[in-house]
């Protein structure tokens, strides 16, 4: 009988395993609980309308229809029988397998107030996606409509928590949004006015760049009009507010980019975990005791070469699952040795608005259009498939040379003024949300 | 004062009435409960995985930009006060009229059978249409799994109840999605072998088209493997079955294309109103005893220069909308006299699967390749913008030069086997659905 592959998680380490393997003699089980893979660096264009769902999301069975070896299964896994090594699914189903990848991401978290949640929208899939966009774009709707002078100004006051990669580059293109594409769509209100607050516990924007462009970051961020709140933790959450340091702001949308929380991989097996869940691998990663399992992604913790840990971004899970399918390989043709995986940082990305964005290659820093150009290059690259390239390309041109952003579509829940902080729709995304 | 016009439902009518009425000395309040305007007759496309939601769709606002008359609300009306001259909004408040033009549409129906709407889904909104496409995709993974050959069986059987345009060409979409698009990403089942069931009580397909293009049709569902059931109306819906004639039928997904409800604006009115709760208009489109107000689209019923009935679709919609707005100028010019309107046929269009279609024109009719091209090219004229007509013809080009399907995202809502049927993101999409 065949070697048996599980593979849990289609995101960027599962599907570079399931790719690596290709032309082995192995069977793979591929099972994610969506349907399709997610390009998450671009989600938050689709929750600030400049793209659509379908342009960052593709069919798992898409991808691998021409690979006769991998079954494909949508499902929610529900544990692992270590000793037995099955995969548990929802409604006592189980799949055997002989090596096993858990590359099961992570979710945002809330350092332990996980009544913040209702208030402070995460954003890892789409429908945090479409759910922000809604919520985002209703707050303009209602400021139009409002007459009291203090609710229209908490209507029009956007807050961001976190001011890595991902809070960064919401708050420049909400800012955006307000200033360059809504103006001319409002009668009342001057949404070029609106507040995009950026806070951030730590002491400077895009914490893992180096200091310089994290400074010119910021001067980019102040410059598109974004108030950026250093070295203040949010001390509380409200639907009608935001509580950071000794400030306490009025604001209908608070949207949450500061902290993960590992896939419960870890408790599945037992296996030493870090305070964010992250499983602790060894260097060639396998979880301790366990060589036939392997994790790769958000999901583990592991030294890069300079000793710190490999940042949570899609080159450095793409390494892992390339890594781990190159290990099962050698293992097949009786190479059963050790492999420790190398991270090798390829560089961090961020775009900072229109014509800005900063790249650290670790041998040399980009900032400002050429920067930017190389982002966009880059992002629409490493999509998949012609069709979404094009399709990313031509939102983006319209959005560049005219300022149109075409997804600005209210859907899924309420577009009622009373209904916005607890919509209907967002209690179906939060069923379908947190994977505890 | 300038004369106010308050113009309700931003559709095809009454997005042609506030067009119309550039340039004249009025101030106007458009209002529609969504803030878009749909291309509703590609919606089936968006059902059926073919187009992305924000191809069919854009924001209200952002299509009278540039009309600084124009103020646009975004909210649910809920009665008209004729006597003062008020439109009625949730929460009390009211927006005064000299001139009012209800526009607001209908929802599908169900003949007296509310309860079948859970099992049944209408298609009049982008949230049905997303609602389908997940049903849809969740059948065929759930079938993958399935390993009881009768629950699979019911699973790989779509059931369309209605063969107008909607009916006939999502059942031709379906068959070809499951024959082109699905076959290779499946590994346990043949999506080829999926069962596309199209039901109508009438005695033939496109009832509203000449006898000669309704055989083609019937011929060329037929052709793609499609079950046309003829003179058998529907006596049940349940989540696991549809029953018509002396037939029960197992199946998972019944899709609602066959009767619809006109918008409560009769109610409103207290006017007078057919069967299907359409408001009968007088032959300038006022209703009758109130000179000020309109009605248009597919909340009116009025007949057209042979007799019968205007068909409700959208180029009739679209000539009501701009005989209005003629008759609002011309009575600011003090020609006050009735204006009887006058529908002129351009054509009836239905797409029956690639490189098939049906035209009616009146004065001569099209069928085959010929007409899917005009259908093709008409449906890509009509949308709005060069960027969804870019993006659309794109997706059409990658569909039937490569058979794949951009948008066959399972999102809102659980993709669990025991979910379809009464899945958590529905009830969500029922409480925006039905406007009661």
């Amino acid at each position: 009988m065949q070697h048996r592959v599980v593979v849990v998680g289609a995101g960027f380490g599962g599907l570079e395993v399931v790719k690596g393997l290709a032309g082995a003699a192995v069977s793979i089980t591929f099972i994610d609980r969506r349907n399709h893979h997610l390009f998450q660096p671009l989600l938050y264009q689709v929750a600030t309308a400049s793209l659509a769902t379908s342009e960052i999301a593709w069919p798992i069975r898409s991808l691998v229809w021409n690979r006769p070896e991998v079954t494909t299964i949508l499902a929610n896994v529900t544990g692992v029988d270590a000793e037995r090594r099955h995969v548990l699914l929802e409604r006592g189903e189980t799949v055997p397998y002989d090596s096993l990848v858990l590359a099961t991401g992570a979710r945002h978290a809330y350092f332990g107030h996980d009544e913040w949640e209702r208030y402070a929208l995460g954003l890892k899939t789409l429908e945090d996606a479409t759910t922000i966009r809604r919520r985002i774009l209703v707050a303009f709707e209602c400021a139009e409509r409002e007459t009291d002078p203090e609710k229209q100004a908490a209507l029009l006051t956007f807050v961001i928590v976190g001011a890595g990669p991902t809070g960064v580059e919401l708050a420049g293109t909400i800012a955006e949004l307000a200033r360059d594409t809504l103006p001319r769509d409002f009668r009342n209100i001057d949404t070029g006015r609106a507040r995009v607050v950026l806070i951030e516990a730590g002491p400077r924007v895009l914490g893992g760049f180096p200091d310089d462009l994290s400074e010119y970051a910021l001067r980019s961020l102040r410059k598109l009009g974004i108030e950026v709140a250093l070295g203040r933790a949010v001390s509380d959450c409200t639907a009608d507010s935001v509580t950071y340091g000794d400030v306490r702001l009025a604001t209908k949308t608070i949207i949450w980019a500061a902290g993960v929380r590992a896939s419960p991989a870890a408790e599945w097996l037992g296996a030493p975990a870090d305070k964010a869940g992250r499983l602790q691998v060894m260097p060639d990663l396998t979880v301790p005791g366990h060589p036939e399992i392997f994790a790769v992604g958000d999901t583990v913790t592991v030294n890069g070469p300079n000793g710190k840990p490999v940042p949570g971004i899609a080159p450095a899970a793409k390494q892992e699952g390339k890594h781990v399918a190159t290990t099962i390989k050698a293992r097949l043709r009786g190479d059963a040795g050790p492999r420790p995986f190398h991270y090798r940082h390829q560089g961090s990305l961020a775009q900072i608005g229109k014509r800005r964005a900063v790249i650290d290659f670790g041998w040399t820093k980009l900032r400002g259009a050429l920067a930017w150009w190389l982002w966009g290059i880059a992002h629409i690259y490493f999509l998949i498939g012609s069709r979404a390239r094009l399709s990313v390309a031509i939102n983006w041109l319209w959005i560049h040379a005219r300022n149109q952003r075409g997804a600005r579509l209210i859907t899924q829940g309420e577009a009622r003024i009373d209904a916005i902080g607890v919509a209907a729709g967002e209690e179906t995304a939060g069923a379908n949300g947190p994977r505890k």
